[in-house]
């Protein structure tokens, strides 16, 4: 019997591409979507693109009925609407994966500090596990509500991390993101039209962007290692991912054998990591779950510039949930997803 | 002395090339920008690309504000409010050159249906010319007030024209239009998210759109015929242009040479357009105020593709608006407008 | 047991996608890829984007191995090249569908008109039956060689043919077709030059364009209707697709709940055609094997406009292959194509 | 009297730019325009954008008919190529630009290592004044031959030049550079291919890239720093423009309100250096010749983020040489630039 799935805020980015591959999921039925519409209206008729292919309303939100509906949830709601409806779901015995940032700090004063609000589910917040399978995976299979991880810091946290365990490079890392518009939302904005993203480039909130804590607390909770982080994220005209180029330096000399014998040893057995030389290109992930990760050396062997790439709503948000659901729901890690 | 230029609506798409183009004008001054901001800003503020290049003021528009700054008017605002304004600015014997609706179309009932308002001007929309400089030169040069034309149909008439006057075409026309979306304006909006626009290609009003009134009146101004068109507007995720693909028929028999020495004979004084055999590319146009014409002949020659090549921001609007400026002025038709 | 899959011609945009749809086909193996490489390759090696999803080598073609190592065979391969190989793989009661159009004009003086050379197989020639399963299935389900149809063709007749048997519009057809460069195959060429694709649109080969023949000879096929057909394909600078407007005109007055019940009477069976009220956008059928359809009708309710949308990769080259296989090895017709 | 300007080399990207940007100019005159073509060709046949805009032939390289032709030279030839022909040039009182790498990196042992062959003129290497108004712009006046900048390096050395020259910041710099693909070339080439480079975005040659000495030699000769540069450029799927992120760290805390004016004291009066803040975006400069730099500041104030923006094609090649004639013919700097 087919898992039956809630996918809540179905009609954002993020909605839509887990409704879409979660089409493709033999194991389980979309048994209930909703968002902020203020009718039920066929799924089809908001996305044409799934006509034929999906029969579902997509309804108002009301937890009560999503209780009746479903077993398993998808939150792909804004933050703080998360930490509103993920109790109610969990006190029901349902389980969550949560795409917003609600469950993902840790610390809540450092959670009110970037988001601006006080966080007000703390006893979830406790037991929620940060899904990053490739690191957290014993923990997944047993957590009951899961924190998807952002779409940043899951493209930097698997570049840095398997350096960051082996004690191998100083604490001080730079890194420089890319992102496609699609990672902001769908809302309509003068920033977001057509004519002012194509062909364009632009950084925002360097030093300060929300994704800078994620990725140092989770980076320490792998590591133990305190990282001092610089970020700087920016917007390009591509159609969707993430391109970071990372810059580390080595507390001694590596060699290039060494550098890929490392990335072997944590990711030979992880379906989604493919290391790539010489380096990633960003169309090569697009579409797919994949994280290409590729390093050069400089000519000292003193410090590499990492890349990784992944589609940021796919590894970055919709992929990364499936994934994390297959390892909760004891399906192969990579069921729905090798398309 | 330098013309005193004022355009008002100085935001949108339209506005903002103007001004661009403006600067480039030997013989006028801008004196005066106007918009719907609640305060004056800075125009750099509000465009950055600006910065270094106009120190001008954008301001709430104001007519008594603007009739002290300047003598020539440039109107870059939605239909309807151009009638409003226009008539306080020719009362007070200032040029204008609208680039609405409003006086585009000599039948007030027909400018009803199609824009769904009744019209309030009625004594200047019969003065106003249609400004179509290639057709229509000796009425522009005395003309105070120019309804400068639609993008669209400046691509299709150029195009036709000179066939329906040497009544060789029969009247049945049809127009298959591809435009870039920066046609639909600035407003923020979900259909012209980046996302949505790119890669994507659209029909919307096929038998319907506005522009269709404003091509029969005017083509039947030029030849005296009354033409039956069949236009298809669709929108293609490209940054700027108009390319219109138009398909008539032939009275009797036509050779390719005879066909090229009619636009020859049309056009070799108009330094706007230009013959391209064999047939016109988008991008060889964008950023310029050149019109490019081509055409292909089936083998029996009776039938021939048109096709016409626009920047729609400036042969179909700001540039075309510059080119009346310059006749209504006197200065050379191409001043400020071969970059 | 799976059926043994070649893809020949394997590094092209159609072979590439062949393998990329293959690889989610439950019923099949790819056991032999092979292009005009020097020597054997792994397939990821050419095509990054498959590590991790495929494990095969491309091989130098030699039709005497891929006899040993598949029973159904793709050929993706030039004009001319197929009618070299295909000969061979029947003799040896191989399958063969083949993407290129050597076996689709039934009449060889057309052929050679169009492509330039001598038909060297008459004898298939004859056998082959056209891949258009929406009007051919039965004959597809028993053929032994199929003719995947063009990518233009696919999205014309499928907007057409229903009226065209219904006998309701006349003869006279005028096709505006949209296309992306992948149309035009991967081979470097200053035309293909991002720089100058980009934000581009142009035509070319108006009234005489390869595919103009195929359309007719298969409506004729199809309705027992000779048509009279203007067909002007355009490049449009985007990603992928076709987007075809229509121009038809109805012996008599018809109603929009008329048309779209004859298209319903006609689709309403076919897994991958989707009617779309009121018009299709392209980036609705991308990446995957629907076809859109839509209308619209002129107020007298004798002319309309007929848009049809597919990805030129799948429903017009590599997916419309696949349902031909489904068809012909007695699989669901949508195996391996809902994604 | 006009000054007589030939461009050799005037149908690559670079040479196609100059000829747009000097058919503006008010005090020169295109005499002669040449390249690898087999023989003369109407320069509007090759690109029909410049048609009824320029009359000129593009004529085979003939250096003797050049020298009869014209008094000034820009070089728009490929590495290896200028310096064959410079010395001629020069030898006969001519004065050259070179937008090749030729004349740009002092020591010809670093040339040949990053080149790949052998410098052969020594002598008129030693006199090559390197082109960057802003730094070196009384030495342009007395040049006869000037290195016009390469692309990534004009974007950095304007960035972090002041910042070193103040010697605040440490000899460590981070440059994490994004260039459209036109900076490689019109060469077709699979790379360049639409499909390859649409949404795609890919690092190349980290660490070893052939601007790496020309940015560490200039920084030096403006500083007398020996810098320690990191350097990774990027192509990414835009139409043009080159958008540089500089990590630097400052010696002792610093201010934003010092920073900027820093900035202020080197580039008020540098006509094309614009300072924007908060930061720049890559669309403000495409198609002008500025330089926009904004910065960031991390909270501490030791660290902060440089950004800097420009048009690959004009302020980063075709705009900059002409900035440079105007400074050697003793034009106003901003003469034919200013659109």
């Amino acid at each position: 019997m087919r898992v039956k799935v809630a996918v809540l805020g179905a009609t954002g980015f993020t909605g839509e591409k887990l409704v879409e591959l979660l089409l493709n999921h033999p194991f389980i039925e979309i048994s209930y979507l909703a968002s902020r519409t203020e009718k039920p209206l066929p799924y089809k008729d908001i996305f044409p693109r799934f006509n034929r292919r999906v029969d579902i309303y997509c309804e108002p939100l009301d937890v009560k009925v999503a209780l009746k509906k479903a077993d398993f949830f998808f939150l792909a709601l804004p933050h703080t609407v998360s930490m509103e409806i993920a109790p109610r779901l969990l006190e029901e015995g349902r389980k969550v994966i949560d795409l917003s940032a609600d469950y993902r700090l840790k610390d809540n004063k450092i959670y009110e500090k970037y988001y601006g609000v006080k966080h007000n589910d703390i006893k979830n917040l406790k037991k929620a596990v940060y899904g990053l399978p490739e690191f957290f995976k014993e923990d997944i299979k047993k957590a009951l509500i899961v924190a998807n991880p952002g779409c940043y810091p899951t493209s930097v946290i698997l570049a840095v991390a398997p350096l960051l365990k082996e004690k191998i490079i100083d604490r001080k890392i730079i890194v420089n993101s890319l992102s496609s518009i699609s990672g902001a939302g769908r809302k309509p904005n003068v920033e977001h039209h057509f004519i002012n993203v194509l062909n364009n480039i632009w950084t925002y909130k360097p030093f300060v962007h929300q994704h800078i804590p994620e990725i140092e607390q989770v980076l320490k909770d792998i590591s133990g290692k305190t990282i001092e982080l610089t970020f700087t994220p920016h917007v390009v005209g591509v159609e969707s991912g993430i391109y970071s180029t990372i810059y580390v330096n080595f507390k001694s000399k590596i060699s290039l054998d060494k550098l890929r014998s490392i990335y072997e040893s944590y990711y030979s057995a992880c379906p989604f990591i493919r290391l790539r030389e010489p380096l990633p290109k960003l169309r090569d992930v697009i579409g797919t779950n994949f994280c290409d990760i590729g390093f050069a050396l400089n000519s000292d062997g003193k410090e590499a510039v990492i890349v990784s790439s992944i589609d940021n709503l796919i590894k970055g948000a919709a992929g990364l949930a499936i994934q994390n659901m297959n390892i909760m729901e004891g399906f192969k890690e990579t069921e729905g997803l090798m398309l």
